[in-house]
């Protein structure tokens, strides 16, 4: 790690602002919120995958005890007028004519209790007209496959189309003539490899109240990764302005991609005008498993060839990505990502996004980059080792550097790529002996990280303690991350920092929590708004002095006359002149607003141990190493968190999670007890190493570390069972069936080649 | 009224942002938060109006079903230190050594329910050595009173004093020689005026909730006027940390000034520390009544003499103002009052406030001006009487105006005194004929309103409405008039601004509503956080213009380039600007905060005619008519509403609001049953007439205009009342029994000359 010594605040591990609130249980969340009079409402789901919705029949439910409103498709704004993808995210919310997926929304009532609700969700009467469901990507592109959007012709074909089909797009990213390069290469591996649609697992199930009041105004309380974005999508379904919405942030139990999209919102805003009544909105655990985004099931095959030496001469992917009912499917992202960490002239990558009658994706940590990288390192895995390299030498003779220019079109900057894979190979994790039946694989991960908008407000209190605000929810330590670059500009103590998070009526406009963004922009609002501060308290103690702003420095949260300025005068601190700040000109406060640019793309090395047991086909992991890149870790314990969280959770989707759909689209796993997330007991503890190389478009030289930490595992835990069983693992989750017939096939099933 | 064509907002009257909230009862109001696991306090009162506190047992009430927590003044920071003002501040929230008025809190309870807390509350046994009480100020004054402090001793007197006194200071106020210039007077009139105390009588009781977390850290919802100021004093209280208290403002049902100060929230915070649990405390009316600040009870002399043309050659005045049991009277502010709205060279005014075992007064709308104001104007009433003057001409011989140096010290600038004389006077109310036993009464009002700290952020959203954030609660309709003020500054329409008054938190510092100074100071902050914005506006133009932003005009909402500036560019709107900002810089916020400077005097006359009934002694209030200089009426219906609300609550001050106390010092009519405010039907229609004399210290030209309202009624009843009976009444209430002894004596008691 580099040396902190510059640095005072930022680098240290201090306790969380709200640690102890949620330690101890009084932390708000979605479902905490109540308010006086407030009605459940419940949502009334389609039992099957695909389906033409004949009729709705909710009298008998509207004459039901305690039953306020009941509301279908009817009562939202038409959608007929609308293009099918706008017409796609409000049908999703509450769907019209087709039922697309076993668990769309068809229709929601407002009771005054939830047995209540429950019982009147049960009595509204669906006229169904089933139709075939396809859930499979591959199956939902042949000829003869069900439609599920008459409306739907694909992007990005070379003809035009000229019928419907469920080929949403293809896209195409290229660098270089691929096709030709591969005639250079010595050795080509290709691979076909499959991964399941696996779901984010916040613990927090999705809830909201709502209370649409008689001017023609809601307010929304829910836990969201961005309250602003669940302003702007809840206003887009209703038909609503912006300013006739006012979100107010929750606690938020987990997201990891998952809670940047909206369900229940716009119902319950709409069962509250219905009613007139406030109403909550809580899902149930199978609920968020039927109905809420998970991350694609891809197919995705990828080929790549070196020469003997080891050097990348082509690398050439086809993806295909599942988007769910609707199109949303992290595939570009996949594409920027696949082949990003490597200095190869020669590349295609060819994307496909196909819908199926599955729940519509929603973003998962890295969006897209897992399942892809999972094909791309494992490919390379294989290559290492028929050319007979250590699979860190050979990402390192291949590794991308300042300089490089990524596929997807940037040049890059400093990056710690090559950093990485250095720690890596010297870490003493990676000459730890294995034993029989163990393996151990590396692979490498990369997010390009995002920036976009954020804002941020400081106003100091006349006792000097400093109130930082902003709009971009806490889903990772961000509050004490913000507290500490507050600190750090300022030269005030972290404990004399407060962070909130405030409504959207309340603060300046901060895009989603996701693409690993906050620190960086969010970051950068805050040191400019305490810049701003800075400035005004320059003035300040100017004018005490009656010389010039230009004539104050600020240092060590005091200002001095600057040297040479010739001027007998103390220090005056921030405590001291936001003390006398009435007699200078009023309260002290600062505010920035900007689009943030550069955020630094962060790249990543895990290494993974593991033990086969060859009569379970179990796969445990006994090790596991992550080092990234983090640019600058502000608070490391968060960082490390990332690291760590990532890597659970890509454990995860590696081994054993999955979702089970029957012949008729039906899902049969919508619970944790068969849905197997790693518990504590599943996991190593995760060794981390974070490394700096400072992104230079921050101040304090951020990245964002959130994102990158869920790429790598799969492919190293993935290269790492392969090595251990001797045997090319292609198919995840690498469940103990899944290794058995490995093992016992002495060799995978063949996939479609290119 | 001044022509409007000037502005396409102000003067405008558009529906308020929050009255269907309102009005369909769904606002929340300080008693209507509600927390999980929530605990009810009740405090505990003093039956006694002065007594020694010998002991507290509260064992028996914290035995009792559901009491989690009980405090006294030994669970709140020990107060033998500090001085004896702000010991005597602590000691109202709780009394420690002594209690020293009828209601003063001992203890406070807090359990599961309301009924628990209640029966604990009357469980707590407290051992009182009872002492004589003094509830009369001029009692108070006696050599022999019982004293309530030992270790108060007289401010601003010649000698210092040598033993404690209820005199808490004598100040004084001096211009000329007014001694001396009586001799030169050709008619002289003196007399003593006796004013009630009376309560504000807001509908609201006092009511909050608080959640003591386990960082230490406190969060209050409360009903107040001020939010920052409510975190101010429970810190203090509490010794605490600004930075650990937030407080989140509920709306407000009615203050007047008597929400400016604290009672409950430092209990609360205390009971919800000692429980763990979050604690709601909402006072009953008896408690409102008991414990809570009144107005000050006055005796006032008043001595003016004028040469026989009407020209005032001299004016004197003694005032004594109650504080309660603890300082805090408006005495200053009733002697800056009194004479200011007249250019006379020979003043003298002498002021003396002291304790009583009464509660501890708080303010009052222009708090002491009615008092000392219903003093002068009655004894101008019949000065003017004896010189055989019309009594608006004889106002009007001697008004203040622009130039005129106020007694208590500034040089009036542009000031609409001798303009609202000749409206009254032009006014056809003041030319419909009197009927028996009928009387007209005129009287002149005044406050100089405030100023103070004020801050304001302003953020744009993509759809371009406009969110207004500000933390002055609103109590007269300040929303709309800074939605108007943004509207107009900004130049889109009223309905696309929104006003948010947010958190201690959340926005930065503005000090409490009161002074009148919210439309002038809070506005001016949101003025200027517009031109933030529209100076931001401007820059984003210039960028996609690629010319200097000081090319760029904003005009009519739009931003367009200047007159000669030669660039080919259609208009931008702010909305336009708003939905591209990403892409210009970021979202689009601006900010400001300010020390307002500058506040204009606001100047009133008042037309009250009164029927006298012979023989019950009611006078009823048949005609009433309040004409005022606002500067500028930025929404005149609420201009309006506050001038017929302070007529109303004048005239219940001066026909019917009164203190009952028996001897012990036991209040005895603390309910509105026995409290007598006016209601509709007592009342007629109060005709207004807003006069617009600009303050040219505000961009709009606003005075503030909620406090001089209440000034002038006193008077205008009082005069009329006395015209209509032919006797000068000096003693309020004008009750039925004092009008009947009026009528019946032929001349009230005499009064002690000064």
């Amino acid at each position: 790690m580099t040396a902190m010594a510059e640095f005072k605040y930022i680098g240290t591990r201090p306790v969380r602002p709200d640690g102890l609130e949620k330690v101890t249980g009084r932390a708000n969340f979605g479902a905490d919120h109540a308010l006086p009079g407030m009605l459940y409402g419940k949502v009334v789901r389609s039992p099957h995958a695909h389906a033409h919705v004949r009729s709705i029949d909710t009298s008998v439910a509207e004459a039901m005890p305690g039953v306020l409103a009941v509301v279908t498709a009817a009562d939202f704004p038409d959608r007929s007028s609308l293009n099918w993808r706008r017409k796609g995210f409000n049908d999703n919310l509450m769907a019209s004519d087709k039922v697309l997926y076993h668990g769309h929304a068809v229709a929601a009532v407002a009771a005054t209790s939830s047995a209540e609700a429950q019982a009147a969700a049960e009595a509204v009467a669906v006229d169904y007209e089933v139709l075939d469901a396809v859930t499979d990507a591959l199956e939902a592109m042949r000829e003869d496959a069900p439609v599920l959007h008459d409306d739907l012709f694909t992007e990005g074909l070379a003809r035009t189309p000229t019928k419907p089909s469920n080929l949403v797009k293809k896209q195409v990213i290229a660098k270089g003539d691929a096709q030709a390069a591969f005639a250079a290469a010595d050795v080509v591996v290709e691979r076909t490899f499959v991964t399941p649609m696996v779901h984010q697992g916040y613990i927090e199930p999705h809830a909201c109240v709502a209370n649409f009041n008689a001017d023609g105004q809601a307010t929304v309380w829910c836990s969201s990764q961005g309250h602003f974005d669940v302003r702007a999508m809840t206003a887009m379904a209703l038909g609503m302005d912006l300013g006739d919405i006012r979100v107010i942030p929750a606690e938020i139990g987990g997201g990891f991609g998952g809670k940047t999209t909206i369900y229940l919102e716009p119902l319950a805003v709409k069962l509250s005008e219905k009613s007139g009544r406030p109403v909550k909105m809580v899902m149930d655990r199978d609920e968020v498993f039927r109905a809420t985004g998970p991350a694609s099931g891809t197919v995705n095959t990828v080929k790549v060839g070196c020469a003997a030496d080891g050097r990348i001469v082509a690398m050439r992917a086809k993806l295909v990505y599942e988007s769910g009912a609707y199109p949303g499917s992290p595939l570009g992202a996949g594409a920027m990502c696949i082949f990003a960490p490597y200095d190869v002239d020669d590349i295609l990558i060819e994307g496909f996004e196909v819908v199926v009658n599955r729940p519509r994706v929603a973003a998962y940590r890295a969006p897209g980059a897992p399942q892809s990288m999972f094909a791309s390192e494992s490919v390379l895995d294989e290559l290492a080792e028929k050319v007979g390299m250590d699979p860190i030498d050979f990402r390192l003779k291949n590794a991308a550097k300042q300089g490089t220019r990524a596929p997807y079109g940037p040049t890059f900057g400093p990056i710690g790529l090559r950093d990485c894979l250095q720690a890596a190979k010297a870490h003493p994790n990676y000459a730890k002996p294995l034993g029989e039946n163990e393996g151990r694989g590396v692979a490498v991960g990369f997010w390009f990280n995002g920036g976009n908008q954020s804002s941020a407000e400081v106003h100091i209190a006349a006792s000097g303690v400093v109130n930082v605000v902003e709009g971009s929810p806490d889903i990772g330590g961000s509050r004490a991350s913000m507290a500490l670059m507050a600190a750090e500009t300022l030269g005030v103590p972290y404990e004399r920092i407060r962070v909130r998070v405030a409504d959207t009526d309340s603060t300046g406009y901060c895009a989603t929590t996701g693409g690993s963004r906050v620190t960086f922009a969010t970051g950068l609002a805050v040191i400019r708004a305490c810049e701003d501060v800075i400035g005004e308290l320059k003035r300040r103690a100017a004018a005490i002095w009656d010389i010039d702003a230009e004539q104050v420095r600020w240092r060590d949260g005091e200002a001095r006359p600057a040297p040479g300025v010739n001027v007998q005068a103390e220090a005056l601190s921030l405590a001291d002149l936001a003390r006398g700040a009435a007699r200078t000109g009023g309260p002290v406060s600062g505010r920035a607003s900007l689009t943030a640019q550069g955020p630094g793309p962060a790249f990543s090395v895990n290494m993974a141990d593991v033990r086969v047991d060859r009569d379970t086909g179990r796969a445990a992991v006994t090790r596991f190493t992550a080092i990234q890149d983090a640019g600058r870790a502000i608070h490391p314990d968060y960082v490390e968190g990332q690291m760590q969280g990532g890597a659970a959770q890509g454990i995860g989707w590696a081994l054993n999670e999955e979702y089970i759909y029957d012949n008729d689209g039906v899902l049969e796993n919508p619970g944790f007890l068969d849905y197997r997330v790693p518990v504590a007991s599943d996991l190593p503890m995760i060794d981390t190493q974070i490394i700096e190389v400072p992104n230079a478009n921050h101040p304090y030289g951020v990245r964002g570390c959130g994102e990158t930490p869920i790429v790598a595992p799969l492919a190293a835990v993935g290269n790492a069972v392969s090595r251990a069983i001797g045997v090319r693992m292609t198919r995840l989750p690498l469940s103990p069936p899944k290794v058995l017939q490995a093992i016992g096939n002495g060799r995978q099933r063949a996939d479609a080649p290119l």
